[in-house]
């Protein structure tokens, strides 16, 4: 199934995306309305770009000295989707915005991502006016998020520094108030930063007028000190240049200095720098520092600036999904085209092949049908998973006053898994669409080589595996005594009861609530003893198990929706879906056995293993 | 444990390798001349290898229409090895050879493989003329084997075409007898050849005077037609240059030309080309086609290219090994430098982390210790396996006539998983030292992405997974009725028997024979029917959990040794070397479960899915 049938399919038929428009924010929409949003996604994503996406590769972004050189096509790239109105999709009327479902505009924006990963991070503007139009002024939305989301400017998360990058409570980027009149600034109280942010994409470029900064840095205590830890961090809209109280540019470049481009493995079409603040290479107004402007109150930043976070964790997953999905588009085509070797014949051992016989094309051999199923099962339910999250998004804002606090509870439990499960096995997807390539996939003559490349970003950037497995296993899980994963067991024994009712589906139910009992059962095991010590050894075997169980949920789900819909999807597709479940259910969901027991029994042999051993 | 330490442990303590000197061939050697081989190889690989495993990968080769272009590192890398003696290491006496033991020449290779994988291709050089000595004619080997062993020359494997890869029956490239008195040429039957050869590694470059490149083709049979299927195929050694009898260059240019370069993923320090013989670009002695010369008899050269296959296939898993160890080396360095992070304290859900503390390094953390303990279980693991099978290669040609049938049929059994193996779980260890580097580790300033895209390749040249998988489900656990399966079932029963005697290893040991036995029905369920359709479908799920049953046992065994030598080895190096045992048997050993259960239900849910579903 093409991508666009695939969330065609999830969309309405799976999220009954349709029934938003019956909610008041989301009234002048419909089906006609979203579709005519995803078509247009479609068609910039398929013209500007896809046929750029090894170009971004080859001529990564360079730096002159003084500015950063970009091939003309993601200028090109950058203009159509700020055109198309994406940037603000999910904005009031009154700030330009469409007031689309977050559901809709996630899934159009799966277009750009299967097409060119990198060569667009709109995502980040997005997520930098959405973190000011929540914790900002009215003035720095007006000034500051306003012109990012009409486009003129774009935008940063300036958030890890060279010796803070998990580490967030160790920055060391200092703000201090801006003269005398600090706190009168028509654009929010005025601060002078200086310090160094490392891994900042698109941290500094031509495409845009000016570069809205959002930058973490401590306010020195009533000692001088920085206050140690996260709550000592405070948030700060630091323009590239300096614009007036109406968003003019003044003319003044703020000392905000690129001090080098990272080189990356992958993901090469988006610049990620090293960036100075108040060094000293830009002076302005005659005192030293970047001038920058609070954002919310003193000691917030973490959260004001995490206030977007599950949107970005879900843009992860998605991305990871995409990549997946486009390398499994790519072999897939491979495959149905390139004849290689034939059918096997036989009895044991003598089995033998006709030569004379033409050769068959490689979708013809079992492992090649096998790897191909993988990425379906991989990537259409990482997206489901994701499309789902993103549903959840849309009842935390707009759902009844339960629905709400329901979605929330949900999202804090599954945004670990929906960031970190496609960033694992949809990289899987990718090294698997390169085996069916052979020595072609190694070339850089295929797409596959650079989808894996790329790919790989995913389980590092917005928190690493490692991260994401303390935040479930460590807070998520326990949080509110339990509640977020009762309330998700809830809703996959929900699913097991629907399914149980299915002749087809109801050994899969039977399973997926078994594996259900025993992630619960190591979750318990694992807390036993209190020590979080042990708990957490195995926190990543613990997650890998848990989005598997999620995963198998979400196709069983999935199933039912097919199951309803028997007589009017193609044939084909149905059974396609329905063999990616089953899939899911033999070959995947019974590895959870290896890794729960080592979290049940709080084994040790890791995280107690001596330095010196290694 | 650096590697110099952990390879003299396998070599010396786990493997006897000292023993090998009471054979006849070996005599003259002892542990000192061993260790003065690897001393030479270590050398060499850290002064002329490793500096430059970057640069490699930068200044990928290049085509300017008439040469290749290297850099001058790999000039004076080849020439270091050239010296070395190690082309000849494992010759005669008489053909200026060491008569080394395999398994210390595997040893020695190693380093080299460690510290650049890409930069030398020497492998093949000694294969090619291994080949030549064990099929050409006496000239044969003293013209072109000779050359190439002594340096002066270097040579290819051309097996590959551009509609031919994994399916050798199907290549094109014709020869046909080169005029009357073909049969009578010094250098053998002189045949002339045309056709397009793929995926040739070292395939051109100024290296060396001359390459002698190993050539696939087919002679027509009587009725002018190619023969169809692997009986047709026939052997030819095709120089570069022209040489008379005596292997001096005769100043003519064979018609062997670069079509053009392959583009990689990594290993981008070897060259990767499309040669077309016979094209006509350097027409030679008014005739069309390439000048090659028969080697063993028309048809016979599947099986003369492939009598050095196991050894070929023990270099793929040995290179894969390395890749793997490099990245462990290089991320332990790293997470014992790196500060990040705090100890995690406290109660569930609300642990807290003391921010006033200085930070960890981040090797104090568990999950980073748990990705460390991975990649030694697999690196070190894989090594063990690889040499082991090196030492099965001594025991062939050297051991007693039952030492020699024995190791035949163990190496006919183990060969897929020696080379399989590694290239898959070695590859996943280069991902685990990309993630405990985190964002460094996704740039190309740390060498971790390097060995990542590096290792790629291994699970698709040389025969890929799928392959490989077939040849061990569909032949050799059922070929000679099994004899080779019961073989091995005995060693590893042997294995289980003296670990049953120790305590430490009792509970590992009842787990092995579970596994083995496990192993055991699958393998005749999987063949049940006797229907190669259903058996074979998930034969590379059957390689994954039959590679992970040898690995613990091989993982079992080395601990033996260790316990053996209990009061001698450092005692960090011996914990180190129990604690990846047990993380074998803890954390992968219970994998076979998942990959067993499809096998053994001959599950056909990928097999009979229609393409039209996907």
């Amino acid at each position: 199934m093409r991508l666009r049938s695939t969330i065609d399919f999830l969309l309405y038929d799976w999220l009954q995306a349709e029934g938003l428009s019956r909610r008041r924010r989301f009234a002048d929409h419909s089906r006609d309305t979203f579709d005519a949003v995803m078509d247009t996604c479609e068609r910039i994503a398929r013209e500007k770009y896809a046929p750029f996406n090894r170009t971004v590769d080859l001529q990564e972004p360079q730096f002159d000295g003084e500015k950063v050189i970009l091939p003309q096509c993601t200028y090109d790239a950058r203009r159509a989707y700020a055109e198309s109105g994406m940037l603000s999709a999910a904005q009031d009327y009154a700030m330009g915005g469409m007031q689309l479902p977050y559901t809709v505009e996630a899934a159009a924006n799966c277009f750009f991502a299967a097409a060119s990963i990198s060569i667009g991070s709109n995502m980040l503007t997005s997520g930098n006016a959405n973190a000011i139009m929540a914790h900002g002024t009215e003035r720095q939305k007006q000034v500051f998020a306003a012109n990012e989301f009409n486009g003129r400017w774009a935008g940063t998360m300036c958030l890890s520094e060279p010796q803070a990058g998990s580490s967030l409570s160790d920055i060391a980027t200092r703000a201090e108030p801006d003269g005398a009149d600090f706190a009168s600034d028509a654009l929010g109280p005025r601060y002078r930063l200086k310090g160094n942010k490392m891994w900042i994409s698109a941290g500094d470029h031509e495409l845009t007028e000016n570069i809205v900064h959002l930058v973490l840095a401590k306010i020195p205590g009533p000692d001088g000190k920085p206050v140690p830890g996260v709550k000592g961090i405070s948030l700060f809209i630091v323009p590239k240049k300096l614009v007036d109280a109406e968003g003019r540019l003044t003319g003044e470049r703020n000392d905000v200095a690129l001090a080098g481009l990272n080189h990356k493995l992958g993901w090469r079409g988006t610049t990620n720098t090293l960036l100075n603040f108040g060094e000293g290479k830009y002076p302005v107004r005659a005192a030293s520092g970047a001038i920058g402007y609070l954002v919310g109150k003193p000691g917030e930043g973490l959260k004001c600036m995490f206030h977007m976070m599950n949107e970005a964790r879900i843009s992860i997953g998605m991305a990871a999904s995409m990549l997946g999905m486009a390398g499994y588009h790519a072999s897939l085509e491979y495959a149905q085209s390139r004849p290689q070797g034939r059918p096997i014949q036989g009895a044991p051992g003598g089995g033998g092949k006709d030569a004379n016989q033409p050769q068959s094309r490689i979708i013809e051999h079992a492992d090649v049908k096998r790897m191909l199923l993988a990425q379906k099962a991989y990537c259409e339910g990482a997206l489901a998973l994701n499309l789902f999250c993103a549903r959840l998004v849309d009842e935390q804002h707009t759902g009844s006053e339960q629905e709400a606090a329901e979605a929330r509870l949900l999202l804090e439990v599954l945004t670990p898994i929906a960031k970190s499960w496609p960033s694992e096995f949809c990289l899987e997807a990718n090294s698997l669409a390169i085996q069916i390539h052979g020595g072609y996939g190694y070339t850089r003559d295929f797409p596959v080589e650079q989808y894996w490349r790329d790919n790989r970003l995913n389980m590092i950037h917005e928190g690493t595996h490692g991260i994401q497995a303390l935040d479930l296993l460590g807070r998520k899980v326990v949080m509110e005594g339990g509640k977020g994963l009762q309330l998700l067991a809830a809703r996959i024994n929900a699913t097991v009861q629907k399914a149980l009712q299915h002749e087809k589906l109801a050994c899969h139910a039977n399973q997926l609530a078994r594996a259900l009992a025993d992630v619960g059962s190591a979750t318990k095991a694992a807390w036993a003893t209190g020590n979080p010590q042990e708990a957490l050894a195995n926190a990543v075997p613990y997650m890998q198990a848990f989005g598997h169980v999620v995963l198998a949920w979400i196709w069983l789900d999935v199933a039912l929706a097919l199951l309803a819909k028997d007589d009017e999807l193609a044939i084909a597709a149905h059974r396609g879906g329905m063999a990616a479940m089953r899939y899911f259910f033999h070959y995947e969901l019974p590895r959870i056995g290896a890794w729960l027991q080592v979290v049940k029994a709080r084994d040790m042999t890791c995280a107690l293993l001596e330095e010196e051993a290694f």
